[in-house]
C-alpha cells in the first residue's frame, strides 16, 4: 500500500500515480492533495494524526517548496511504516508518530541523478522512489542501490505553549475544512473547567460542537486530544478571528 | 465494497480509510468528501441520486452535525446494500432508493462504548462499524453483537411542490458544482410546453445546456430527472438568484 | 486501469464509477475532476502531460459542454490506450501523446440509442462504453458491436507562440493550482539567458521557484518543458496578471 500526500490539487497528483503503477501495482489511497500550499508544518501536524490510523504502508509526501534546490530526497524508516519525500521537516513529526515508543527511525538519502525536471520531483524523483521502497522488505532498504544512510535530517517541532497557572498562551497550528483552529495545547488543561476565557473574553467549554446553540463560539476537545476554537455550524478562525502561527491566551480563572 | 461520503474536506476522510483498512482489505470507492457542510438534506438528496447506480456495497456516510450527542448511530440494510452513518435522516431517503419496491429495509443501532473523541465519530464509531459490516452478510447483521434492533430512525422528507394546473412553487434542493440549481420539481410537468415563467420572466425550455446560447438562462431537465435552473457555461443559481432551501414559482401560461 | 477526468467536481464523478463498477471490477484511478468547467483546451493540455506516465489503460475523459447536441461520442485507440469521450477536441492532443510516432490512432463512434439523459453522458454513455472498452483487447475494438468506425474527429491543436529574434508571443494555455501560468512556448528559448522581459519588465529565469526570494516573480521551465510565469511561494497569474488564452510578450534582448 501507498499512500499519497500533497499540496498539489489538480492534476499533478495523478502524474505520481501514473509513474508508480508503471512501476508496480501497489494499492494507492489519497490521504489528500489539498494541504496548505507550502505549509510543512500543516501538514507534518495532519500527517502525524491520520497516519497513524494507516496499517504498515509507504508514504508518500509531497510538500515541497524547495523543490529543485540542494534539499535533500529522503527515505525514512519508522517500525513498520516506509515514508518518502523532501528533507524539509515534513517527514519528522509522522515519523515518530509511527515508529512509537523506542522504535527505530532510520534515514536514507535518495541518490537523484539528473531528474526530469527542477519542479516536479514528486513525478520524477519521489513517486520512483516510492515504486522501489513499495517492492522492498522494509528491514532490507540499506540494499537498495539508490538509497544510502542519510548524515543528518531537518526535524521539525511543533511550536511549544507557553503555561502558567493562570493562563496558557496557544498557537493555532492549522484551520480544518470545517473552520474549528486546532491549536497546540493539550485537552487535559481544559479539566475540572465549565469555562475559559479566549484573549480576554469568557467561552464555554463544550464536549462536542452541537452542545452549544447554532452559531456560538465554543471551545472543545478536538479528535486530536487539542484544543480547538469552533463555532457549532460556523467557522472557529473567523469567530476567534485567528489563522495558522497566531496565538491565542487561554485563561483558566 | 466500501464507498465513503462526508462533508469532511481533507484530511479526516483518510483518517476513516486508515481505520478500515487496519480492520479489512475492503476496495474503497470516494463518492465525495465534499458535500455541503452539515447539510443533511443535500446529501441526503445527492446519495439517493448516486448509490443506486453501484453494486451492493456497504455505504458509510458522515454529515454529522450532531456528533457527540444522543443522536444514535445507525446500520441500515436495504436490500443488498448496507448503509452506515448517524441517525440524522441522511441515511433514509438512499436506503428507500437502493432497498427499491418492497425489499426489506431493517434498522440497527451501533452500541457505542466510551469512543475515542466526542467529534470524529467518523474514525471512532462508523468507520469501525463499516469495517466490521463488510466482514458480514448483509442477511446476517442480526447475529452481530455490537449491533442492536433500533426502535425508530429519523426520517427525512424531501420538501413536495405544490402544484396547481397554473403553477408549481418549487424548492432549489441543491445545487451542483456548475451552478445548476436543482428542484424537487419532478420534468414532467414540462411536457407540451416550450417556455415557462420562473419567478415571473420568461425562460426557454432545452433538452440540455448547450442548446441555448452561451449565457442563456435556461430551464431543463437535469440527468436526475428534476427541473433544473441552468445557464449555458455559466451558473444557474447566479442567474436566477437561487440558493437552496429557497422556492421558485414556475409557471405554466 | 480505467482513469477518469472530469470537470464535475462532487458527485457525478461517483454516478460514473458506479456504473463502471456494476459493470465490470476495473482498478479505477482518479486523474482529477476540478478541471477547469467546460475548458476542453485546458483539459486537453493536462491530459497529454499526465496519461502517459499510466501504463496500458482506458481514459474516460468527460469534459463536454456540448452534452445532449449531436457532437459525437467516441472511443480512440492511441497505441496500448484506449480513450472515451466526448469529439469536442479534448482526446486528440492526449491520443497524439500516448500513441507515439508512428503508432495507429483509430477512431470509433459510440452508437448512443436513446440515453437515459440528455445531461449527463458522463454516466449514460461514456461510462458503460468504458467498461465495455476495459473488457475488449485494444486490437480488438473494431468487432464491438456498440462501436462504428468514424469518419472524422474533431481536432484541437494548441496554439503555436510566434516567434522572432527578439521575442515571442506565448499564449498562457492554463494555470495550475500554485497559480503558475503555463505557456506554450518550449523552454529552450530561455537557453543562453539569465533574465527576459515578460510584456516589458526583466525577469529572471531560475531552475525552480524556490532559487528566487519569496514573493519574487520569476521565469522558470516548468515540469512540463515548457516557460512558466511564476512567483516564488506566491501566485504568477496575479503577479503577471494574466489568465488563460491571454498572450504575453516574451523578449530576449
Amino acid at each position: 500500500m501507498i499512500t499519497l500526500s500533497s499540496d498539489f490539487g489538480t492534476p499533478y497528483p495523478a502524474a505520481m500515480k501514473g509513474v508508480i503503477l508503471s512501476r508496480c501495482s501497489a494499492r494507492l489511497v489519497d490521504i489528500g492533495h489539498e494541504f496548505p500550499r507550502q505549509d510543512v508544518t500543516a501538514a507534518a501536524f495532519w500527517l502525524t494524526q491520520v497516519l497513524p490510523e494507516f496499517p504498515p504502508a509507504v508514504h508518500l509526501v509531497v510538500v515541497d517548496p524547495g523543490v529543485g534546490t540542494d534539499r535533500a530526497a529522503l527515505v525514512v524508516r519508522a517500525g513498520e511504516h516506509v515514508l518518502v519525500g523532501p528533507d524539509n521537516g515534513v517527514l519528522c513529526p509522522p515519523a515518530r508518530a509511527l515508529a512509537g515508543e523506542g522504535a527505530d527511525i532510520d534515514t536514507y538519502e535518495i541518490d537523484v541523478d539528473d531528474p526530469r525536471s527542477a519542479t516536479f520531483h514528486g513525478r520524477d524523483v519521489f513517486a520512483p522512489a516510492a515504486a522501489t521502497v513499495h517492492e522492498t522488505d522494509p528491514g532490507h532498504l540499506s540494499g537498495l542501490d539508490s538509497l544510502s544512510p542519510a548524515d543528518s535530517i531537518v526535524d521539525l517541532q511543533f511550536p511549544a505553549p507557553e503555561r502558567s497557572v493562570e493562563e496558557a498562551v496557544a498557537t493555532v497550528l492549522v484551520v480544518d475544512d470545517f473552520g474549528n483552529a486546532i491549536t497546540n495545547v493539550s485537552g487535559d488543561v481544559l479539566e475540572g473547567h465549565e469555562t475559559v476565557t479566549v484573549d480576554g473574553t469568557r467561552r464555554s467549554i463544550v464536549p462536542s460542537y452541537a452542545h452549544a446553540d447554532v452559531g456560538t463560539p465554543v471551545v472543545t476537545v478536538g479528535s486530536h486530544g487539542n484544543v480547538e476554537l469552533a463555532v457549532n455550524r460556523g467557522r472557529g478562525e473567523t469567530a476567534f478571528d485567528v489563522d495558522p502561527g497566531e496565538t491565542v491566551r487561554i485563561g483558566f480563572e
